[in-house]
């Protein structure tokens, strides 16, 4: 069994980012330039957005930093989003989600100009990586491809098994492992109601789960020697941390892990490639290059 | 074993559309207005583009036909798109593909407006279906999903499997498949690099085979009970047709049939179910409430 070490990953891509970014500026181009939008002060959010903030500095990018309250209006992050469409310096920037239930996120999602778009939630990006486009790719799917192709994980003609249809994980993932670019594997989404579960996990030589129920993923549901990717990542309260909880994921580790040829650990898997799939999206971007001219 | 006719399906579903663009005229409302932009003279396309005519008389449509020679520069087509997108009194357009090589598909197609593509082929129509949102879904798809619908088939929780993975069928059918919201179903996509197929599509409750190869779905490889759908629609030299060929299907029918508890013949299942979606999507584009209005 070899574990996937998310965290060495992130780190080494960070490094590359950070050494194309000194050519770059060397070359007398611009730094790449994120921006994120804060709403309110949720713990979760405030984590996630600093954190950004110091992998952006690990890169070498620009970051900026827009606040709003809590009872910020639509209408007012409209206005923001839009600032963000027409500055010329910020490559791409990230609407930090959730917001406020006053605000409608589809609404703000779709107002953001799809070639900054970098967390690439914005429906044209949603049907671009459908169809085999180039575009940006949301962070989590990309990520998991690329810890794969990073392990020299062979994926063509392999069957995969996803637990979970969610619209930022489990749907992208599947239309990512089915299409020939990429994945070129037998695609199965597995879902709450799925009849016969554990028949459909034991066929997987590679699993992938994300549906945030800690444990649920037991030995007996997987096949030996799987790939087992995991990106559940649920606060269980835990008195002994710190901060009162630690990260579970999907899968029960102590179990299954012996079974596999490959897993991901939680926390330091699927987590820390994220934000890292998020610098990558800047640096696409800042590159201009994902999208043709005709656009403009 | 039941069969699915698509020819009655289709003819009623017509009915019911005339119906309601009958009540609509008395109301006062415009006729639906379907327009169809033709580039060239292929037979296929002639064909089909004639029998969409044809459907906007069945549903009380208004229809018009642009026509334009081979040698149309990609620049007239889209401003003939642009006009077409201007046009208040046209709900709905297509661009009958394919078109000649010198022009690309994809620049025309992004080039329609996404509230009039009532091909569903736009990417914001694509990314929209894939996350759940209101859209236009593609004919095909769409056109299965009715299919089942009215014959009382359940999909809940039931293991679908899908053969190909085409843009226009395998990959959007998987998508509504798998969604809450349509099929709810376990859902497999496989295609040209599977390996074991015969074992994933013998788990197949429901089987959709839309790959363009007649007789590929032998009757070893299906269940008994199984539901097929067969989106198969090849055209196989036969002198003895007035036309020198025939249709035929992804499956061998007659060994096939026998075994299944509901199966479309070729021709007369999926086929005439296309062009009668594309009219309900017209008719959906009329009523204008695919699309909230903060698009305007």
């Amino acid at each position: 069994m070899q574990l996937i070490d998310g965290k060495a990953t992130a780190a080494a891509i960070k490094k590359e980012i950070a050494e194309e970014v000194a050519r770059r500026v060397e070359m007398g181009l611009k730094r790449p330039h994120l921006a994120a939008v804060l709403v309110g002060h949720d713990g979760g959010s405030e984590t996630y957005v600093r954190n950004k903030v110091l992998a952006c500095e690990a890169c070498g990018f620009t970051s900026s930093l827009i606040r709003f309250e809590d009872d910020v209006t639509e209408e007012e992050l409209l206005d923001c989003v839009a600032r963000l469409n027409r500055d010329q310096d910020v490559d791409g920037f990230i609407v930090q989600l959730p917001l406020p239930p006053h605000i409608s996120e589809q609404r703000i999602i779709e107002a953001i100009d799809y070639r900054k778009d970098v967390d690439g939630f914005h429906p044209i990006n949603v049907g671009r990586m459908a169809i085999g486009l180039p575009c940006f790719i949301s962070a989590t799917p990309k990520g998991i491809l690329e810890l794969m192709r990073r392990y020299g994980i062979e994926t063509r003609g392999k069957k995969c098994v996803i637990l979970g249809r969610s619209n930022i994980v489990g749907k992208p993932m599947a239309q990512l492992m089915m299409q020939k670019e990429f994945g070129d594997a037998t695609t199965t989404v597995c879902h709450s109601h799925s009849a016969h579960l554990k028949k459909e996990t034991l066929e997987a030589d590679i699993l992938i789960s994300a549906i945030g129920q800690p444990g649920f993923v037991t030995a007996d549901m997987v096949k030996p020697g799987a790939v087992v990717i995991d990106v559940g990542t649920t606060r269980v309260p835990d008195a002994s941390r710190p901060k009162g909880f630690r990260l579970a994921g999907d899968v029960d580790f102590d179990n299954v892990a012996p079974l596999c040829s490959y897993i991901t650990p939680v926390p330091g898997g699927v987590g820390p490639m994220t934000i890292t799939m998020l610098m990558l999206n800047t640096l696409e971007a800042s590159r201009r290059e994902l999208y043709i001219t005709y656009h403009d």
